[in-house]
């Protein structure tokens, strides 16, 4: 099988380095916008080489591994491929990139969300083993032929990912919640303290909690503007739903209310018997 | 040096298994008002002995590794300790517990913040390690006696710890931005995402970002709500600080301005040439 990765940045270089360690795959080809990442990427071999976006209309599977808007874009340039290959979209959000998939690619087009990443972005993020034993929700369309289906599980699961069904609409509501929304606060949590303690302090003072909660602000702005843009409604709904629940904790502190603040506080802690 | 721990959970417990690990102290014993705790503690070597509160008097150093309403009971009970025992508190907030130190106990007192731990609590989540490497606070008043500077300096420093000082209102300032705020953050994200998600959902998408901003939420309810309480206003202050940065964020997606987004999130990304 021939893979062609569109996107040879942390998510698209990562499953180079994987497909190329599994049985099904004979060779794996790259290519990025990116002239320095095709470069960094080829180097690192993260990729068996690297080729010109028309090539990699030719392979057996591609896999868009690039910003949610990049995807839908790519697709447009895609509608000439044949109907044999298999097209593995990788990107956060999934509701618009089902809604705005071009008629012709409904039959080949695999739309797939790792739940995994690293807040490093870049060829030098990429590891071989991002995926293995990590979660993919697969939004499968009901046009999608077997064939194209029956490749992007078999693959998924050679890569040691554990395969989740799930409609576009339900994934871009749940990942709101569970991805998007909290990547807002790190991001919120980064820009507050900045804005009041001098870096010194911060370095001096930040423990495991602090770190843990500020990690996630490291990741791509371009990427999560992106996403947060794609999945505009659900995002402002979490967001909302936070925002209550913070605005509780802070009335119980301003009353004084220190029985209810720690029956709230116990109610969270609960999230761990389910982690 | 004979070393007395009041509390033997996380912090206590560990700074047990410090102590013996150190050439400058030759016995450690404990109490706890748990005998549940004390048992435990004693199981797992944490302590060479349990005893009663009395004889934790009769130590030349006391830490007090308890919550930090518990610590200014404690202290009530220690003013007719020797003027030579050292008495070191571990407790998250500052200010409060140098304003209320018993006059009598000003010269012998060294009020300290180890900015270690984890979100374990109890006996049983001691470790050795916990105070290797990390940065412990001290707040030394005027008052206080050199022969108890010096003989907290070298435990300290001992056990692997970088000794920092800063007076009690700073402390207290820095802590509510660096620690106490993020963890109610980390609270109302748990609380938020089980009011709205489906324990199944939750399990399946949450990924390392979730799992690590919603890892502290599994920390003491009871310990938090007594840090919460000691640092009332500043943790107000910096929620409020925070609350207005979200707030930021949600207009930027409503009004849809995302090049203003990605500026506020590049921002958030400088953190990290700090940490």
């Amino acid at each position: 099988m021939l893979v062609g990765i569109v996107g040879l940045g942390l998510i698209g270089g990562s499953m180079g380095l994987a497909l190329q360690n599994t049985k099904l795959v004979k060779r794996v080809v790259g290519f990025d916008h990116n002239v320095a990442h095709c470069e960094e990427a080829l180097r690192l071999n993260l990729v068996n080489e690297i080729v010109d976006f028309d090539d990699i209309k030719k392979c057996d599977v591609i896999f868009l591994a690039i910003p949610v808007d990049a995807i839908m874009a790519a697709m447009k340039n895609l509608v000439d491929v044949s109907g044999d290959t298999t097209i593995i979209d990788l990107g956060s959000t999934k509701e618009q990139i089902v809604n705005e998939t071009p008629q012709v690619l409904k039959k080949n087009f695999i739309p797939a969300h790792p739940m995994t990443g690293t807040e490093k972005t870049g060829p030098g993020a990429a590891f071989a083993t991002l995926y293995n034993g990590g979660i993919v929700v697969i939004c499968k369309s009901k046009e999608v032929e077997d064939i194209h289906l029956t490749r992007a599980v078999q693959i998924f699961s050679h890569i040691g990912m554990k395969i989740f069904f799930m409609n576009p609409k339900e994934h871009d509501r749940h990942a709101s919640y569970i991805s998007h929304m909290p990547h807002a606060l790190s991001y919120a949590l980064a820009n507050s303290v900045m804005r009041q303690e001098d870096p010194k302090s911060i370095l001096i003072l930040a423990g495991g909690g602090f770190k843990d909660m500020s990690r996630v602000a490291k990741s791509s702005p371009v990427m999560w503007s992106n996403i947060f843009k794609q999945n505009k409604q659900n995002f402002l709904d979490a967001l909302t739903n936070f925002q209550a629940e913070l605005e509780k904790c802070k009335t119980m502190v301003e009353k004084e209310q220190w029985a209810e603040l720690e029956e709230w506080m116990k109610n969270a802690t609960t999230l761990h018997k389910i982690l």
